[in-house]
C-alpha cells in the first residue's frame, strides 16, 4: 500500500491518529471533516468532555510515538469510589498496584493528534468537507464544500471511513447488498454537569478515582480534569416518572439532586443553570457487518462500532482498531482485500463483544456496584486472582488492562461468571468468603 | 382524518390497497412510485413471483371488498408435501379441513390493486417518482421524477411509507434520534426456477399443495400458478463447498441437481438455462422501531418490517398492518399523534415475532420438515388439538390461519414447543404416541 494516495473521512481523535500511522507508512494522506478545524473554534462554554484512556488506546498512541505526551496530560484514576445517599464511600481498585485508566480531555487530545499529523508533510487536513456520496465502482468520492457550497470530487486507492457513530461513509455501504446494520438507542440518555474547582484550584474529590453514584434504576459519574474541576454525568431514563422529561422545573431538579445525591449538591454551584443549558444527550450502540467493501473501503472506530460509554472502550477500541490494522497490514502486502476482509473478520466479532460489554457495564455501575454481593464477588474474585494470576484475571483486568480480544475477554467473563456464581451459592459465603475452601472451590471450577 | 391531503410512497401490494382504504374514507391521496407503472410494462421473461396468502392478508382484502376477486385468481394450497431423495413423498396438511394457503401472482396481485385504486378519484398515481428527501419539519417531500429528471416538491398532513424493504422513506426515519434499526442478511440466497406445465396445460404436480424436497442445509419448494406450471425456488448458501458460488458450469449444476433433487430434474427442461439466467437473491430481515415520526410519517409492510419469506408472511403481516391501522383509527379520531403512536406501539412487536418465526421456519422447513421425530410431533399436536381445540391450536394455525397478534402466537408456540419437548421424551413415544396416556400427559402440562 506504499505510495498509495488515501482518504481518511473524519479528523476526530481515531481518524486523526490514523492518518499519522499511514503517513508513516508513506502514503499520501487526505483528511476530511465536517466540522470546521477544532483548533481555530472557541471552546465550548460549559462542556467539558473527557474520556478515559486505558492499555488498548495507549497501545495505538506508541506507535505513533505520543503515548507518554498524552500520559502527561492526564489523571490517572486507580479505581471507583462509589457514593451511597448517605454519602458514604466505598473504594474498589480498578486493578494491580499501579494499573490505571486515564482521563483525559477529549477535546485537547484531538488538537494534539491533529498538531502530530501536520508535522507530516504527506497528511493534508481539508476541514468544512461534508461526504456526500461515494462511487464504490471507482472509488470516486464527493463532498460538499460547507463554506463555499461547491461540490467536490476526488478518486483514492482507498477510504477509510472514521467519521463516528454516525458516519456517511457507512451509510454508503449500508445500501450494498449483503451489508448487515444495526444502531439501537437506549431508553436513557445523559446530560454534562459539573464540579469546578475549589478555589485553591485543588479538585473537590479525590482526583485519582472515577467517582459513581450509582442509584439502580440510574447513576451519575465524575470524572477529573487538569484544572482542578470535575466534568459530571448523569445517566438518566428520557421518559418516565424519574426522567429527563419529569425534572422540568428548577425546583423539581434541585429537589431531586438534594435528595438522591446529597454529598454531590454542595459541589454543584451551578447546578440548575447547567440542568437547562446542556443538552440531554441520546446513547447508541451501532453495530455492522462486514467492516469493509471490496478493497475499495475500510470502517474503523465508532463508524463501525459506535459503543455505549460505560465501559470507558468507545475510544480504547477505536484506536485499537488502528494497531490491530498495522499488527495485521504487513502480513498481507499487496493483496488489499483479502487483507480488509481478513481485517474485518478478526474485528466484527470484537466489536460486537465490547458493545456487549459496554451494555452490560451499565448495569453493573449503576445497580451492582452498590450492592453487597456484587462487592464480595469481586473481593473473593480479586483474591483468587492474586494467588492464581494465571488462573485468573478478572473481566475489568482483561477488557481495560490486557490486550485479549474483546471476543475472548467476554467469553471468559462469562465463564467466571458461572463460577462466581457457584461461590455464591457456599453456605454462609459473607463470613467465611476468606477461608481456604473457597479458593479450593473455585480451583475445582477453573 | 377525512378531508386531508395525504401520500403513499410506494405503489406495491401494501402500498396500493392502502390507497384503496384511505380514499374510502375520503382522503386525498397521492401514491408515488419509483419504478414505471406495471401495468404497462412486459412481462419479465422467466420470471413468475408467486407468494401465498393466506387469512390475514384476506381480510384486510376484504375491507376493500376484494378478497373473492382475489381468489378466484388464486390456487389453494391444503398441506406440504415433501419428496425426500428417493423421490418418496410425505403430506402434512396446514391445518383443518378447508384451510389453505393460496398461490397468487405477485404481479396480476398488483395490477388488480392499482385498477381498483384507479375507481377512485380520490387516488392519483404518480410513476417515476424517486422519494429523494423528506422535510420532517414542514413535511414536504421531496421526489426526482425520474422521466425528467426535474425535483418536485410536495406537502401533505401524513406521509405514509410503504416503500419496501430498502424503503426510502425510513431512511428519512433513520437519521433522526432515538430511531432503532437493523438489516440482518442471511447467509444464503434464493434462485427462482421452474416447472413448466405438462403439454395439456396440466400441472406436473399435484397443485393444491406448496411442494418442498427439504434437504437440511438448504431447500427447494414449488408454488403452482394459474397456468400450469410452478413457481419453483432453490434457497441455498451464497458461499462455501455446496453453493452458488460452487456450481459455476453447467455439468456441476446439473450433477448437483440429478443428485439431490432426483425426481424433480425431469421436470426442469430449462433448469441449467433458469440457473444461469436469473439472479442470485439476497434475505434480509428489517426491524425498526418507532414506525412512526411523530404525526407526519407512518411505515408499513416491508419498509417497517422485511422478513424472510420461510412463513409466507411477508406481504400478510403487511396487509394486516392496514387492518390494523383503520381498526385503531376510528378509536383515536383527531389525535393522529396519539394514534400513530399507538399504532407503532403495537405492531413493533408483532413485526419482531413475525420476522422471528420466519427466520426459525426455515430452519423447520429445510431440516425438521424431512425429520421422524418432527413428524409425529406434529402428529401428535393435531390430535390433542382435534380433540381439545380450546387448549392448543397449532402455531402454524395461529399464524396462517387466525387473527391472533404474530408476538401472542410467537409466545404461545414457545409454551407448546416446551410441552411437546416433554412429550417426546416418553419412553417408547414413536409406538405409544396414539396411547390415551400421552394425551393425558399434555392436558397435564397446558
Amino acid at each position: 500500500m506504499e505510495e498509495k494516495k488515501v482518504a481518511v473521512v473524519g479528523a476526530g481523535l481515531v481518524g486523526s491518529l490514523f492518518a499519522v500511522l499511514l503517513a508513516k507508512k508513506g502514503m499520501e494522506v487526505d483528511v476530511f471533516e465536517r466540522r470546521p478545524d477544532l483548533r481555530k473554534a472557541k471552546e465550548i462554554g460549559g462542556r467539558s468532555i473527557n474520556l478515559a484512556l486505558s492499555n488498548r488506546g495507549f497501545k495505538a498512541l506508541e506507535l505513533a510515538g505520543f503515548a507518554q505526551e498524552i500520559r502527561d496530560i492526564s489523571i490517572p484514576m486507580y479505581g471507583r469510589k462509589m457514593h451511597d445517599v448517605e454519602g458514604n464511600l466505598t473504594y474498589q481498585a480498578y486493578g494491580k498496584d499501579n494499573e490505571a485508566i486515564y482521563s483525559v480531555s477529549r477535546g485537547e487530545l484531538n488538537r494534539r493528534l491533529m498538531n502530530l499529523a501536520d508535522d507530516y508533510e504527506n497528511v493534508k487536513y481539508r476541514f468544512d468537507r461534508f461526504c456526500e456520496d461515494i462511487n464504490l465502482k471507482e472509488n470516486k468520492i464527493e463532498f460538499i464544500n460547507e463554506v463555499s457550497k461547491d461540490k467536490e470530487h476526488y478518486a483514492y486507492d482507498h477510504i477509510f471511513g472514521a467519521d463516528g457513530a454516525f458516519s456517511a461513509v457507512r451509510g454508503v455501504l449500508q445500501k450494498t447488498p449483503m451489508f448487515n446494520y444495526s444502531q439501537e438507542y437506549l431508553a436513557h440518555g445523559y446530560k454534562e454537569l459539573s464540579f469546578p474547582p475549589n478555589e485553591d484550584g485543588t479538585h473537590r474529590f479525590d482526583k485519582n478515582c472515577l467517582h459513581i453514584w450509582p442509584r439502580g434504576e440510574f447513576m451519575m459519574i465524575a470524572l477529573p480534569n487538569l484544572d482542578g474541576s470535575f466534568t459530571v454525568t448523569l445517566f438518566f431514563p428520557h421518559k418516565g416518572e424519574t426522567s429527563f422529561e419529569s425534572l422540568d422545573t428548577e425546583e423539581k431538579v434541585m429537589d431531586f439532586f438534594k435528595a438522591t445525591f446529597p454529598d454531590a449538591v454542595p459541589h454543584m454551584p451551578t447546578l440548575v443553570e447547567d440542568y437547562f443549558a446542556n443538552p440531554t444527550s441520546n446513547l447508541v450502540t451501532v453495530r455492522c457487518s462486514p467492516w469493509n467493501y471490496e478493497d475499495k473501503v475500510l470502517l474503523l472506530g465508532d463508524a463501525s462500532h459506535a459503543v455505549v460509554p460505560f465501559y470507558g472502550q468507545g475510544l480504547n477500541s477505536g484506536l485499537e482498531d488502528c494497531s490491530v490494522f498495522f499488527e495485521m497490514y504487513e502480513k498481507y502486502n499487496g493483496n488489499v482485500k483479502e487483507f480488509f476482509e481478513a481485517f474485518s473478520e478478526q474485528r466484527v466479532p470484537d466489536g460486537n463483544a465490547i458493545a456487549d460489554l459496554a451494555l452490560y457495564n451499565y448495569i453493573e455501575m449503576r445497580d451492582l456496584a452498590g450492592d453487597k454481593d456484587f462487592l464480595l464477588r469481586k473481593k473473593i474474585e480479586r483474591k483468587f486472582s492474586d494467588l492464581y494470576p494465571n488462573k485468573w484475571m478478572p473481566l475489568y483486568s482483561q477488557v481495560t488492562f490486557s490486550h485479549i480480544r474483546y471476543s475472548e475477554a467476554l467469553a471468559a467473563g462469562n465463564r467466571q461468571r458461572k463460577i462466581m456464581d457457584e461461590v455464591m451459592e457456599m453456605e454462609n459465603i459473607h463470613e467465611c468468603w476468606d477461608d481456604q475452601k473457597v479458593i479450593d472451590k473455585i480451583l475445582t471450577l477453573v
